[in-house]
This record gives structure tokens, C-alpha cells and sequence, in this order.
């Protein structure tokens, strides 16, 4: 596919099948110097692990990562970083019948005629296992980030089908198994899984990630502006259909006088463009919003075609997400943090001999 | 910024400022032996030109282009094209008074803090005038893909401010200088573009793009997925807030046996994938939306701070767009036909030996 | 380093050092429907192992090579493949003593002061043992470059510190430890090693590679052009210090007259090009030459410099060629066959359409 | 052909045929704040023009450069700069006669077959008139090298057909029009000259380039070693069939006893490496050598075949070179500089935080 690395300088290629061997991740360019162990990757690729709540897929995967390269006595080299992930509950069979079949909402009609060939088990490539290694390269980043700049990158589901799920505190993200940031909500969420899982069917999802102490000046417009390489890490998550950076699509009906964030010696006064102007951060919250399909795999029956061109009846059986987007809040903020560091190694590239004596104003007058 | 060029195969390098002497496109690796000319590529730049109706900004410039090389007795010969285009009506001293202050919703602060300096004459190289170059390289990939595919690339206008625009035919589009699908929604668009004007503030828009015919098998996931091509390539038009495919947000609330799109012999039963799946064109319409914000530079006196990071008030004055929307049309439309074309070359070096007997169901029953 | 990955469509990532778990490879970009498994690669591998006779060094490494994804049912499937080959025979300690010296003639002392940090095992990254992957990877290419245009990739030792060894037959090259393709230079070739190895001395070597049967066209000129993409191949070798294409440095002394390959209709008259005119491939044979340093790790003492800058004497043990030369031919070969199906590829990603009735000439008149 | 751009960070794009309207470069990445005027450019451009000598071809191109963008009030931005030569003094019909034939060691043959199409005048892309651009964008990585680092890089003729030319002084190269290292050379080298241009026929050259004043650290091994991608470089550069580094062709007769650079306190004690090892500057000159085959232009009669694969005979009369070798010496430091200029960028992208104590040893021991 020859698509299969992110980011210019801050590289991440990754490699493998739902139902291989295994997984993986090649990250080239991390900054020698760095102090890193498995320990500071496992636990993201936990809080991203299936298996976890009734709520999502019963697949048991340990996603036990293991560093093979880039790493001397715990000390990042600037070498490449090869992150292995064994597969371990491959249950091939659960997918023989479907080898003749092309899944609605599934890539498997698209493979097929592109590559002509496709490995059915589990979605093979397109599965949202493979969002797995993209988790672990993005601790790196996530890392990286901290010790550089104090960056945090969080994220939390906004949305669950109908829905809305109010923001109360970053606190209760981890108290729960849908990253909601909240408790009032929990029974409604829970409720509606379970209405899901017993009809056989899913649903969409909303989730909102935020990147706080980002310096200014992060972004390569044109083309590269950083608003835009977001959209292109986020589009290319699984499932998701939309991306929206600050006031995204409501910014269509606010005015100039509303929309355009005044500047006060203060701080900001509002932030409306999600800290990005011009392609380029501004030092305020980067804030990004994603909208997530419903999983396309379900029990009710669907119809569709097979190989031959002949109609058939498909019904997913396998274990699957009633709801992919609950998972998603970890591989978006894994998405947003490869994009940022990357950003960074090319801001300093360019631009590290730029001293201007204007100050940087606060992100936000509270 | 290294980040002046858009695409892996069918690569594109804008260059130029505003109010500099010249802006600009080199076309690298586009197919030898198109017939290519002027002709071909003014009429999409025409579509775009400021000064056309009294709604968008009243500078005149005629954005004519030459092509300086890349094309021999009229024929494309497989090397670099380049587009040129000089600037003609620069009133650089508009922006006198403003170089040293950062106008709300503008990059001007984050261009300052970047690079240490910038070019304040109509915005640099951040104006909106940079669209024309890439307009001119889209009327190239345009004329490509639809001699080879047939592929018609089409936009409108749908939605300004509130008012939703409700699409009733292709034909209208060309008819009204909002590119607006109907007729019916015209004295309702010129209201509130003059009650703007009167006002001196501005509004954003919603715009509609659309690729037709197009093969089934075009993206390169998992990183460079169609969509999040086409994402990337949105989000980087200036003033674009949010990009969906398919049923975007509104996924979120579809369930999976409504969103999942059904197969039969005789074609897909929907589209709310938006022709895309796993990151590959499905044969079926291309669909994407894309929010613009409002136009920053308004006559309204915004709070701001100066190079000193000293409290200002900013009115712009100059000649602008209420809403840069209504010129964004043509503008969406050559971005998705760069991405497209791209990718269609990606394909074919990757896949050109595939071949499989399973039939091509049509884009949609009808 | 961010700069492991070489081509642009068909791609390879390697990744491991030399005494760390493991070593390896994503190849992404491959074209699907190709028959693939372990044994396409192994024999490869197994031409450029160590341990293989008395003139190399002894370090006894099988190099297994493992594939982890990418292969389904024997077939690839156009996704990345991974190859990995685990490290057996890491003998850490012989190198605890040069941790704290730069060794002349190595990477030690740029490593460190680029990267403020090294793995002194074996080189770490700058081992020579990272050409397996290339090998490895080189292997897919071959294989499809045979399958597709019957290319054959070969090369043999050409001169061994300053006996030239002339060529005889191809066939011989398979049959002796040196690659070199004749029978006779045998014995001066055995003594010559033997001599080194019994002073604790090395020297250097000259490479011959070929590529026969490759289509007229490959290349992307201007700055891509087939000889420049090969030049940086081979200079990217471990000790690889020159590089010719055709008559190299001799058509310094040519005149045109002699030097410009004349063309007939029976064929090309001689091949002082190597097969390449402006960067694009002539249908000819593709010849390279490449000149190898002696190896740098040798027994007698050196004056050298200390972390701290202080004078030193290094003397190297460990297990190390004499001259790494002779392991040379499989890698030059590898790295040709990267390169010439990556422009393989991005031919005809813009030139597929190409049609001329002109009659493509013989690679050479017999 | 999409082969057109040089470079990672400090990308140059050239476009232009021989006898077009004009030839050009882009160049992104340039980092802002530096000094850049038409002044700093033109002198570079000077040295390679053609015309100023008896030896090279009459015609007369002022080879004028104009900057289009990337510069605000003399000094860059930060964004593209455009660099723009018209063409003024294109004599077409020169090569009306050529149109349909091959030219021997041209790239005639191998440009219709790729592309189907070409611009027979002058060679078109082919020509070497496209190094100007490349000369042009290399006097502004040439100006931020010196800026930052006070690299020189000075190259010179060491060899014209059998004439070995001594290195006297550096100071000679700028007075004679062979760029010479001595003045005692100048007769043989005239005699020459005079006497090929009498037969009609060409002969080769080799040119010696170097780098002095670069930091130690540059290079981004494995495969973007710098001393690959100097290779790439060059080998790019028209009608070079040969690059060496350091002690190139000559390391294969030596002994790693003597090869590998000895370090000091005082500093290296020699330099076979040519400033890089293990891909990364020493801080060493980097030297390189380069091979220039005879220009194919030459007037005595030649077969070849026609575009309908008939026998015939080709005499090119036009306005030549009989040496190109004699103004390959500013497009080889112009090569070398962008090579080491984005990769001066490309170490501090990723190195900017690492510190060592070690001490850095001087280039070379006097």
C-alpha cells in the first residue's frame, strides 16, 4: 500500500493483521535521550485493550508489547523503535464463512477489488486491531511531549448515539469504562449498551480530544498546516466520518464579531479556532472533535453480495464493539500526539534560530 | 515551511505572497501526452476570481496564468508544469496599519511567532489569493481524471450562515455567484450578504463536493487512507473548520443496520459511507462537506494586542469577503481533485496487475 | 534517525541493532497476488551470512528470517510485510571495553556526538549486520523483478585489495567463498586473506552488480534519476566509498566519440552508459561498481581518543571480516533490486498509458 | 515524473525545459530572518554561464534570476522562495533535424520511450541548462551555511581528458575558466580544448568538491547516510557517471591499518573518510570527486536509429560544450550545499537537546 507511515520526521510504519502473528510498529526519528520502557507504553495500550467491560468485544488480547530495537539500557538512541504486539486469541474460524462475502460498511468489498486478494480473518489489515501499535508509538509522542513542553494530551467520549455526555471533570475520565467525563451519565450509557448488544445492532459515537501547553508556532502551511495534518490523523482512524477542529462545523452560523478570538495582553479571549490559526498553534488548547460510526459489524441480518456477484444474507457473528467508538478516546489522543511531535521536530528544523521579543500571551483570560 | 507540497505522486509546490510580484504552482508527475493549455485551466481560475459580484471582495485581479513549462506544442510531456500567475492589484499600503498588530481570527500572530516575521500586505502568504494556484493545478487533475474516467468533480454552496441552502440541481450552480443549487434560495442569500456588508461583520458557510465515476480501489490505508487524504487536503483550504464524508456527524446517531451501506447486484442500497470504505474508494459518489468559518477581517473594532503586547483595537479595512465561502466552491473542488488524482496514479503503480472476475455493482440502485 | 526508509512506493523500513533481541524489515508497497514465503527469502539471507568459511567472521548466526505479516495463504497481500530475523549469537562483552573509545575508522565517534548516546555492542545501528533486512527485503524485489521482466540482479567480486579478479563466467561465482567469477584467482585470493587475518590487518574491495533485462523507461528524472536513486543505494552500504555506473571514471579519458554508445537497429553497439541515459533506464544492462573500504576493525593498535577526549590505543578483538568486501555482492545486489522496483513501480504509476509505435532495440549487438 | 523535488526539509523543486520561456526552482524550507537578495544569487549563476570563455558553448543566456516570494523587504520569511530565468536565447531550429533521431548518449531514446513525447530542442528537460536552477538554490543554502557555520565549499578541474591538474592554491580556481587549483596547468588545458573543438569531439572530466567548517553530527543513517545522499546528488548532476568520498576507489588497495583515520587530541591525523563516517560529518572536510563523462554533442557522424527504428546518421551541430566537465564545478558545490543544508536542518529536528561533554577534536592535525 506504500501508505502505511505517518509524519515526515517523527515516522511511524506499522505492520500486521488482525488474525497474524502479530502487530506492530517501526517509530523512526524519536530524539535520542529519552528515558523509556515498556512501562510507559503498556499502560495506554491497556486503557485501549478489548476485553475490558462487558461493554465492548470479548476478545481476549493481553496487547503485551515488547521493544526489540531503538532502546539501550533504557535510553531512546534516535535509532528506530520496533514495537512488537504478539497476537494471541485468534479464532480464525469465527470468520471462514465470511470469506466469500463482502460485509456491509466493511472494507472487505474494497479490498477485495484493490488487492484482489484479502485476509478475511477479522478484517485482516482493516481491522481496528491494527489501531493497536498506533497506541504504543504514540506513548512516545505522548512522552516526548511531557518532558518537552508539559504538553497533555487528553481526550473523553462527548457523545454516545443520542446521547450528549456533559463535560464535568478530566478527573472522571478514568473512573469508567467509556471515558466519560462524568458520572451522572453512567446508566444512561450503560443502559443503551446493553439495548444495543441485545438487538444485535451499534452505534455512533462523539469524542473530544484536547492538547494543553502546546507551544506557538507548531505547523507548515500550506499544505502542512496543522489543523490539517490532524484532520488527515483522525479521518484515518477507523470509523471515523467527520473531524472538526474548534468550533468546527457551528462556526458556520457564528459571525466574524463572534468567531475571530480576541487577543488581550491577558491571555486570549475565547477560543473558537481550537488553538490552530493559519496552520500554525497558537499556545492555546488544541481541540479536535471526531464523529465515529457505528460499528459495522452486527447480528441483524443485511443484505449483500458475495464474490460472484450473487446476493446473499450476511450476519456478523464474532465478537465485536456494539459501540468502536468507546475505545477510540486512547487512539485519538495516540493520532493527535504523533502529529504534534512531529511538528515539533519540524518547527525546530526551520525555525530554531527565531527570537522575537513580543511576548506570548496566555492561553486563556479566566 | 516545507510543507508547500500536497501529494505523493501528482505533487504540487504553491509558492507566492499576496501582494508579492507573483504567485504560483509547479506540477510534478502528471501524465505525459494530455492535451493542456490555457484554455483548459483559466475558466476554474475564472470561477474563483474576487470581483466577480458585488458579495466578494472588490479587488481586481484577472488571475491570469501562464504555463511556463511541462507542456510542449501542447501536449503534456510527464515534466514539471508550471503555473504562473502575477499579481496585478496590490494596494499594499491597506496594510500598513496593521503590521504591527495581530489581527483576531488571522495568523498574523502565529506567522509572527514562528518565522520572526511576516509579510503583513494582505496577509503574506496566508491570504486567501493562495487558493488560486491550487485552483489552476486542480483544473489539471480535473481534465485527467475525467478523460480517464470519466470523473466529474462538483460543488455547491450548502448552507450560509442558517440559512440552509437545499440542493435542487447541478444546473443552477453555475448560474448564481454563490454557487448556490437552486434558484429559490437566492433573495434570501443576497439579504443577508447585504445586511453583512451593511453591518461589517461576516459569516461562514457549508459547502458540498462531490466526485462521480470514479473507480472502485483508490487509498492507501492504513495511514493514507482516501478519506483521510481528502481530510487533509479539506482542512487545509484557509478558514475550514471541520471536513465529514458520508453522513459525517450524523453517523453518531445512525445505528449500525441504518449507516451500514447494503450491497446487491444491482448496486449499493445507500451511501452514507460517502464512497469511501476502509480508506478505498467504493465506485459509489465521493461525498465530502466542509465548514468554513467566518472571514476574519471585518469592520467591527476587535480587541487585540501589538508587537509589543500592548492592548489594541483592530478594524480592518481593505477589500474583503464577507463570507470567504462563497469563493470556496471551486476551490474544494480542485483539492479533492488533487487528492483523487493521486491516488488514482498511486493505485495503478501499486495494483496495476490485479485482477479479479467478481462484478463492479453499480454506484446506487435506482 | 528518521531517515531508515528507502523508496517511495515500495518501501523499506529497517530497524534492530546488532546485538540487541532482534533485526528487521517492513517492506510496504509490495504489489498483491505475488507468491511469497520464507524460502523466497532464506537462500538469500544465507549468501550473506557469517560463519560461512575461514575468510569471514565467525560469529555464528543463523538469520532466520520470520514473516509477520502481509503473506496470507503463501500469497502477498499488497499490505506491509515485516521480516524479522532474531539475534543469536550477541557476544556483548567483547565490546564492554570499547564502550568508553572511539574506534578509528567507525561510527563511534559521530554516533556519539550526534546522538549523545551509542550501543557499543557490535556497532549497535552502523553494524554491518543491518544488511540482513536489506538482503532480506532485497529478495521480494528480485523476485518480483524476475516474475515480471525477467530481470536477473547479479554481482561477483571484482578486485580484492589490488588483485583484480577477472571475469570469467557467472556460474562460477555460486561456487566459492568470495563470489568472484572465475576459477583461477583462487589461491591468490586465499592467501591474500589468509595473510591479513595472520597480521590483524584488513583491505578493501570492488564489487561488480548487473541487472539484465530490465525495461527501457525506469527513472524519474530530474533529481530521481535511476543512477542518482542507485548511487545513493550504494552508498548507503556499510564501507562503500565509490560508486560508477557504466564506464564510471574511466569516460573521464574517453572522448565522445568513443564514450557515446552508438544505436542500430540490431541493437545498442556497446554499453559505456551502463544502461542508463538522462537518468531513465535504455533497456541495456545495468551496471554498477562499488568500492569497499577496508574493514575498520582490525588487531593492530591505533592511536584513538576517549569520551573525555583523552589519548588512547585501541586494538579490536571481537569477530570481524577482514574484509567485508566479500560479503558485499548479495547486499549490492539487494539494494539494486530496491531500487529498480521502486521506479518499476513509479513508472508506471505516470506512464501506463504510454504508447509508441517506436521498436525498442536490443539491449546489445552480438 | 515526480522526481523533481530535492530534499527533506530544504526542498528544491526545479522546473523548465531548455527552450521554454523560462526555467526555474522553488525552494521551501528555507528557515526565516536570513539575509537574501538577487546579489547573493547571481554571482553563483555567473560562474556557470555559459559564453564567458572560447571553451564552452556561444550561447548567450544572462541567466538573470528574478525572486518571485519567500523574501519580505530582503529578508526570507520562511515560506517558498520562487526563483525564476527566463530563457532569451533559444534557438529552436537548431534541433528541428533531431527531432525524430536518437542521439547517441543522449537521453533521447530513453525520455520518447518513457514518455512517449519529448521537446527536442536543446534536449528539453534534459539539457544541462536545468542545473542553473539548481546553481541558483544552491547559493542560498551555500549563504546559511556560511552564516551559521562559516562552511565554505569550494570545488575545482582535477582532471580534463589525460591532464591531471595539480591543486595548487585555492585562490586560482576563480582565474581561468577551467576553474583550475593552478595557473600552470592553463596551456594543456587550452591546447586541449582547442584541439577538440577542432575534431569535433568532447572529452571527459573529473572535479573535486569540498566542505569545510561543518559541525560534526550531520547525516541521518541507515539509509539517508549523508554521505548516500551526497552520492544521490551528485550522480544526479548531468553526465556524471562517478562519485567518490574520501579516498573513493583508491580505499580498495589500502589497508584498514592506514584507511581508518587515526583520532588525537590534536585531531584526526588524516582524512581517507572524507569527513563522514558511519554517515555523519566528522567535522572533517568533506570531499568528494566526481566523474564527468564527454558531452554527447560532439560533430562527427554517429549511427543511430530514427523514431521509426531506422538506421541513420546523426551529427549534432547546434552550440556545445566539448568539456561540460569545465562548468560542472559551481553545479557540484551547489549540489553538495543543499545536501548538507537540509541535513543541518534534519539534525537539529531531531538532535536540538543532546549534549555532550566529550570534546570535539579538530578537523585535521598540522
Amino acid at each position: 500500500m506504500s501508505g502505511n507511515t505517518l509524519g515526515l520526521l517523527f515516522k511511524v510504519t506499522t505492520f500486521g493483521e488482525s488474525h497474524g502473528p502479530a502487530i506492530g510498529a517501526v517509530v523512526d526519528g524519536c530524539p535520542p535521550g529519552m528515558h523509556l520502557s515498556v512501562e510507559d507504553i503498556q499502560p495506554e495500550l491497556d486503557r485501549r485493550r478489548p476485553g475490558t467491560s462487558r461493554h465492548v468485544t470479548q476478545r481476549q488480547e493481553k496487547d503485551q508489547v515488547e521493544i526489540l530495537s531503538g532502546v539501550f539500557e533504557g535510553i531512546t538512541t534516535g535509532t528506530p523503535i520496533c514495537l512488537l504486539i504478539r497476537n494471541t486469541d485468534q479464532r480464525a474460524k469465527d470468520y471462514d464463512n465470511l470469506s466469500d462475502t463482502f460485509r456491509p460498511g466493511h472494507a472487505d468489498y474494497t479490498y477485495w477489488h484493490k488487492f484482489g486478494i484479502r485476509d478475511p480473518h477479522g478484517g485482516g489489515r482493516s481491522s481496528a486491531r491494527l489501531t493497536a501499535p498506533v497506541v504504543a508509538a504514540g506513548a512516545i509522542a505522548k512522552k516526548w511531549l511531557k518532558e518537552k513542553f508539559n504538553t497533555q494530551i487528553r481526550g473523553y467520549l462527548a457523545q454516545l448515539a443520542d446521547i450528549a455526555i456533559p463535560f464535568d471533570d478530566w478527573a472522571h475520565v478514568s473512573g469508567n469504562p467509556f471515558f466519560a467525563p462524568n458520572t451522572t451519565s453512567m446508566s444512561a450509557l450503560e443502559n443503551k449498551m446493553d439495548s444495543l448488544r441485545k438487538e444485535g445492532d451499534s452505534c455512533g459515537a462523539r469524542i473530544h480530544v484536547c492538547a494543553s501547553n502546546l507551544p506557538v508556532g507548531l505547523g507548515s502551511p500550506l499544505f502542512d498546516k496543522l489543523d490539517a495534518d490532524i484532520a488527515h490523523a483522525m479521518m484515518g482512524i477507523n470509523a471515523v466520518k467527520g473531524v472538526e477542529i474548534g468550533a468546527g462545523f457551528a462556526s458556520i452560523t457564528q459571525t466574524g464579531s463572534v468567531h475571530g478570538d480576541e487577543l488581550t495582553p491577558e491571555g486570549f479571549a475565547s477560543n473558537h479556532a481550537g488553538g490552530i490559526l493559519g496552520g500554525i498553534s497558537t499556545g492555546q488548547d488544541i481541540t479536535v472533535a471526531i464523529a465515529i460510526k457505528p460499528t459495522s459489524s452486527i447480528r441483524i441480518p443485511r443484505r449483500s453480495i458475495d464474490k460472484d456477484g450473487q446476493a446473499v444474507m450476511v450476519t456478523t457473528q464474532g465478537r465485536h464493539d456494539p459501540c468502536v467508538g468507546i475505545r477510540a478516546t486512547p487512539i485519538a489522543e495516540a493520532m493527535l500526539a504523533l502529529v504534534l511531535m512531529d511538528h515539533a521536530l519540524r518547527h525546530r528544523a526551520q525555525c530554531a534560530d527565531v527570537h522575537v521579543t513580543t511576548p506570548i500571551i496566555p492561553a486563556r483570560i479566566d
